[in-house]
Order: C-alpha cells, then sequence, then structure tokens
C-alpha cells in the first residue's frame, strides 16, 4: 500500500490555510539566493508558490554569484532584526568562497526555519518543543501522525548518515519512546535490524538497498527517503513495486519527500509568525 | 575482569599535569553554587582538590539560598566576559525559584565546560569537535580509547533515558561509525537487542537490569553507569558479581563513574583554557 506524503500535503495546506486565514497579518518568508542556479530557481519558485497557496507572503533576495560574505552577513543581520521579514532561509548551495557554517551561524536561532542552527539542533536533542525541527524529518513525523502510526515501543531502523535528515530524525523517534537503531555502511548484519523493525527509515543514496527478505512482514512501515538516478530513472531505497504489493505500507520514490517537505516548510514559517510576533 | 575506571583517570590526571605545566598561566575554573546543601559542598571539595592535583586554579562564587535569578545572572554575565576567570561551572541542583534552563542558557557557550548548552549539544549533534562534551559519556569515550576498544562497526546497546548522559553518548557512539540502538523501558524485548550487542551501555537506575543471560558471550564489554541504593548498599545495573568473573570486561558499581567524571572535567577546563586564552 502506499503511504500517500502527496495528499498528506495538500491536507497540511487546508489546515496552514485555515489557521492563517484568522490572522491579522500574514506570515512573511524571506529567500535569500546566491548564484542563479537553476536548480536552485526551480526549488525556489516551488517553495513561493506553496507560501502563495497558504497566503504566506514571500521576498526573494537575490545576490550575484561573487558576492562577498561580508555583504551577506550584512543582509543576515538586518533580516534577524527586521520585523517585516521575520524569517527567511538560505537557499543552498552556495558558492564555495562563501563559508557554509558561517553563513548559517549567523541566523537569529528564531528565525532558523529549517533548523540548521546548532541551538535548534540542540534544543532538538533535550526535546524541547519550541525547536524549529528540519523539514524532511518534521515531515516524517507529520506522516506519523496523520496516519496513527504510534511509536512509543515500537522498534525502528535508521539507515543513513546525513546530519540534516538523520539525526534530528533519531532524536524525534527517541523522545516519542521508540527502541530505534541507527545503521550504516559500516553495520554488520543489517537484516537482523532491518528484520525486528516494525517501522524501517532509510535515507542511504543505495538503490534497492532494502527488498523483501530485509522485511520481517507484510505489517513492517517502510520509509523511504533514497535518492537514486541512474539510466534507468528515480529510484528510492527499497524496492518499491515488490514491497508495496505485498501490502507494506511504504511511500513512493520520488513523489512524497519533497511535497512534504516543502508542506513542512510553510508549516515552520507559521510556527515561526506565532513565536516571533506578539 | 574489571575496567578500571578509577586507574583510567589517574592516568588522565598525570597527562593533564604534564600539559599545564608548560603553559603560561593556570587555567582557572570557577564555581557558582547557590545553597550549601552538605552534597553539593562534597562534590565542590572534589572537584577544587581534582583541580588543585594538575595545577588548575579553582574560585567558589557562593550565594545564599534565597539570592534571586537577576543576581545570579549578573555573576553569570560577569564570568561571561571576565578573562582572569575564564571558564566555570554551576553546582546543581539549584532552589527551586530559579530556573535552572534560564540560568545554564544564560552561561557563554565558550565557558559551558560541562557541555549543557543548547549550542554545545547541537555542535555535538552535528559532530563538530569544538563542542563540549557533557563529563559522563566524554569519560566512557575515554575508557573506550585508552582500553583501545574499536567502536567503528560495533554493534553498541545503550538503555536508559537522560538528556545528559544518554543523547549525548548515542550522537558520540554514532559519530565514531558504531550501530547504536537505543532502548528504554518501552522496548519489548530487550534481550534481543543486548544479546546482540559487542558493547552495553546501561543508565538506567534499575538494579540488576542487565544479568547474565542478556549478554551474548564473555566478550560483550559492559558499562554500567547505573547506579542504585537500597538496604544492601550501592549497586549498578548490571549483575557485576557473576558478570566479571565471566571475563567480561565490566565497570564495577560504584567506583568509576565519578571519578572519570571529574577528570574528564578537568580535561575539559584544559580545552577551553586553550579555547579561550589568546
Amino acid at each position: 500500500m502506499i503511504l500517500d506524503g502527496k495528499k498528506i500535503a495538500w491536507t497540511l495546506y487546508d489546515e496552514i490555510e485555515a489557521e492563517i486565514q484568522w490572522l491579522d497579518t500574514n506570515p512573511k518568508l524571506g529567500v535569500i539566493l546566491v548564484w542563479n542556479n537553476p536548480a536552485s530557481l526551480k526549488y525556489i519558485e516551488q517553495k513561493k508558490s506553496a507560501a502563495k497557496k497558504v497566503w504566506i507572503d514571500f521576498e526573494l533576495f537575490q545576490f550575484e554569484e561573487f558576492v562577498i560574505e561580508e555583504k551577506l552577513l550584512e543582509k543576515i543581520n538586518e533580516l534577524n532584526t527586521n520585523p517585516d521579514i521575520s524569517w527567511y532561509i538560505i537557499q543552498l548551495p552556495l558558492p564555495n568562497h562563501i563559508s557554509k557554517e558561517t553563513i548559517l551561524r549567523a541566523v537569529s536561532p528564531k528565525k532558523d526555519i529549517d533548523g540548521f542552527h546548532p541551538e535548534n539542533q540542540g534544543a532538538l536533542l533535550i526535546g524541547d518543543t519550541k525547536a524549529f525541527i528540519p523539514c524532511t524529518p518534521a515531515g516524517i513525523m507529520e506522516l506519523f501522525t496523520k496516519e496513527k502510526i504510534e511509536l512509543t515501543g515500537k522498534n525502528i531502523c535508521v539507515i543513513g548518515r546525513s546530519n540534516i535528515v538523520w539525526k534530528p530524525m533519531l532524536m524525534l523517534l527517541i523522545n516519542a519512546g521508540a527502541t530505534v537503531s541507527s545503521c550504516n555502511s559500516h553495520t554488520k548484519d543489517l537484516k537482523k535490524y532491518t528484520k525486528n523493525a516494525d517501522i524501517i527509515i532509510s535515507a542511504t543514496g543505495q538503490k534497492w538497498l532494502i527488498s523483501q527478505e530485509h522485511v520481517q512482514n507484510d505489517k513492517t512501515v517502510i520509509i523511504d527517503v533514497g535518492f537514486n538516478y541512474d539510466q534507468t530513472g528515480i529510484s528510492g531505497d527499497c524496492d518499491f513495486e515488490t514491497l508495496h504489493k505485498n501490502w507494506n505500507l511504504i511511500t513512493p520514490v520520488p513523489g512524497w519527500v519533497w511535497p512534504m517537505t516543502v508542506a513542512m516548510l510553510m508549516k515552520n514559517t507559521l510556527k515561526a509568525y506565532h513565536l516571533n510576533t506578539k
């Protein structure tokens, strides 16, 4: 069975819109863009159109490719204190001459919707609900909520090693009372962990790493955050074709990570509005 | 076999002392104490005597029980910028009328030796080596290093649920490339996890939770961070008597957590000195 992230994203938009129409002012999302690479422009266009859908105002701050770091920091400092644009994101990647770490650290934790700031990551670690949570793991938690998938006491196997998706994911699952196993490419017997899992979350980028033989039974829920691209097209970490026919609840790749991530960006924008507006 | 944390703590003191004697000035550790409770005074006395052992200067800032929060924050702000006392800790517990969260957040992340500040916890999450790591998990990592216990690819089962010891512990182990399972009181079949583990780290405070039948074989390393006190005396989470006779490498309770924690406090003080002195 398909775990339909796209449909859930639409539900989220309805909820966000319903809430925003009662606010005195519209929330406003800013985006800082350096360098006009076509992929970034496409992503920004999608964020802009999502914002429009739910009455979130949008402003783009564009810089040319060779902008110096100081110039960007100046804009960040202005946005940190400007009450009109009260939250914003920095579109990645940045050009090589700019230190991503310096730039992301300059964003005020209160306006760090993407949850990249160490203070937000730390707040997440200690379970502070006011923390901004990076959109992809937050979106996965939303899937569980909307599909009424209980986490307390569940065995969950998380495979992968990225800071953005995966460590915050672990913390959220642990805070929810799950028994969580974190596996990576060094794991000696991956099957032992996946076969014991009620839920598998894979974010490795290794095509078809998870097949039917890795799965305990057709009740196992499979969240595929993998993305692989080769001559046959786009695929995830899991053998979707076989597994979804087995009645396993599974997310299709492509088709859910990005819609859920953008929807959660809008939800975080609304959260930022409530936190930063008096 | 006993994994002798006390002996390793002494080795650490020798290393710290050897390094400090070549410095131009001595590092200096400050302690803020509110409320003269006897346990706190005893802990401080031990920290002071450890500092003396390794040429770390020490200063105590004492406040009476009914001090107002503003007064404490004033002192913290002073210490944050005072170059003479360039790092300090706040002795817990604080009286009920003082918000622990507010106080700990006021400490500059650069002087947060205990690693309680969300920014240090976040830096730990993203694997930044400049982060201060809470002393108990840092001490456990030091045990592994000193005993030459390799972590990459190992199956490690961590049982417990405290923010201070256990979540930073998970992050450190994951950053080291281990496969880590985080279990808690909701875990359905704990034995399945412990019996698959090369290393068990238990921090539950549940007497003798881990017995011989939880352990794969006599090669399993057991780190007992539990502390239980009843009419028979002090015991850990693990059945030490049986397990250490089996040739399992195991830490005795009591006798290692506190000595290692204090030794790591001194090591962190030295790290803070290097980071903050210029």
